[in-house]
């Protein structure tokens, strides 16, 4: 468009390059300024000389997303990274936000791109086999952006509602009791023995899988980079020949079987 | 591993190639043979000569799963194709409860593995903006293999959790009245203005994306090649400069603004 740059919120997925888009490749290889949290703008690069990066440090989306702007609105291509989906707890949403709240001069006319990334929840899944093969639910479990009455309803009501749980920001320094709490709501609903998968850095060096139940989950295994993910009661678990373990949910539900 | 083949469940994603992993491409190239349903063997070509091509019908999934196996472990290099990622709603699921459920000799060695994809709701929400921003739930209106009770369950609770819900298989022939009466349950709970996302065939030739809200969208206006978002309470929907809309839910909830 005459008078604006372009813009693209790209998702690198989980951290693999075979896993990551080739649209988004080219992207990051066009960009002229490459925006992101630090590690992100890290697992993104090499980058050639002539590229700027400005890597930025947590909890400056909404920063990032205005010089993001601002950079295109000046005629710059412009690459905004998340890791997984930019569109899942990611910065899509602060860059549609900041063009909705602060629209200045020139950023209506920004060509504005998103390009979708495997999430995390999805690499970890592939990794075990399909336990998201039914009805899920996606939810951050941090309480910074929302209060956490309204995690511990969606919980409850998700947990009722029997859908398998994808949680996202499970746990920091910040919060250190609430996915334990989390889990004390889920037992309520579901048997000790329902599968739940810990994915840690998929794809990234030192990456860590870990099937266990609910029942003998506990809030120290995870950290604020693994995804949590928490079976139906349909959810099942069974070995592998290398001693690992398989976990699905089937297509079917209750008695009706395919 | 000895004496068994090679078998990758893989997703095409949307359609588009630029948004295809790497991984997928170099597993599709590899392969010997490649199984799936007949529109996406389609679609992961062209193949070689030396490919065999095993492309079936719909519902078939569960033969498709042991028919993969078989030749893998007579040592061939398998693909099963799925759209999307192939742990939603595709065939990763059946490939695993096939392995559960009907373990043949040879079959516990084969080497399996799952590549995801971005699935159809990622792509429609990338379209748009960031629809998927905040917490939801990606659920399939089909009662073919889960009773309606539990579809209408479901849909009340997911409600009641004021998440934003993701429709697979939303309509079809032989299931004509069931997305009407999913949005009438919907416009229980949520305003007439909540903003819907109806996304066709993304990323593939004849792709449409339609904005419109919870009060206006008509079951008329979707098929089963279209994947259906509908916000929360909170997801908003503005102009874009030409002329089609954004949609994005908000990082935060409520009154806790970041």
């Amino acid at each position: 468009m005459s008078g604006g740059g372009k813009l693209s919120v790209v998702g690198l997925g989980p951290g693999d390059g075979a896993l990551m888009a080739p649209a988004v490749r080219a992207a990051l290889d066009a960009a002229e300024e490459v925006i992101g949290y630090i590690p992100y703008v890290e697992m993104a690069g090499p980058f050639r000389a002539d590229q700027r990066l400005h890597a930025s440090d947590n909890r400056v989306e909404m920063d990032r997303a205005r010089l993001a702007f601002t950079l295109a609105a000046e005629g710059r291509r412009v690459v905004v990274v998340s890791s997984g989906d930019p569109g899942i707890f990611a910065m899509a949403t602060a860059v549609i936000e900041a063009l909705h709240q602060g629209d200045q001069p020139g950023w209506a006319a920004v060509d504005l791109e998103i390009l979708p990334g495997i999430t995390a929840a999805q690499a970890a899944a592939a990794r075990v086999g399909a336990p998201l093969g039914h009805d899920f639910c996606v939810m951050s479990l941090s309480d910074n952006l929302k209060p956490w009455e309204i995690v511990e309803r969606r919980l409850e009501l998700a947990a009722s509602a029997d859908l398998v749980l994808a949680f996202y920001n499970p746990i920091s320094k910040a919060r250190p009791w609430q996915l334990g709490r989390a889990f004390e709501i889920l037992r309520r609903y579901l048997p000790a023995t329902t599968p739940v998968v810990l994915g840690r850095d998929i794809g990234r060096p030192g990456e860590r899988v870990i099937v266990t139940t609910l029942g003998e989950v506990h809030p120290e295994q995870v950290d604020m980079r693994t995804v949590v993910i928490i079976g139906s009661s349909q959810t099942r678990s069974f070995p592998r020949a290398d001693g690992r373990s398989w976990v699905y949910t089937p297509r079917w539900y209750g008695s009706e079987r395919g």
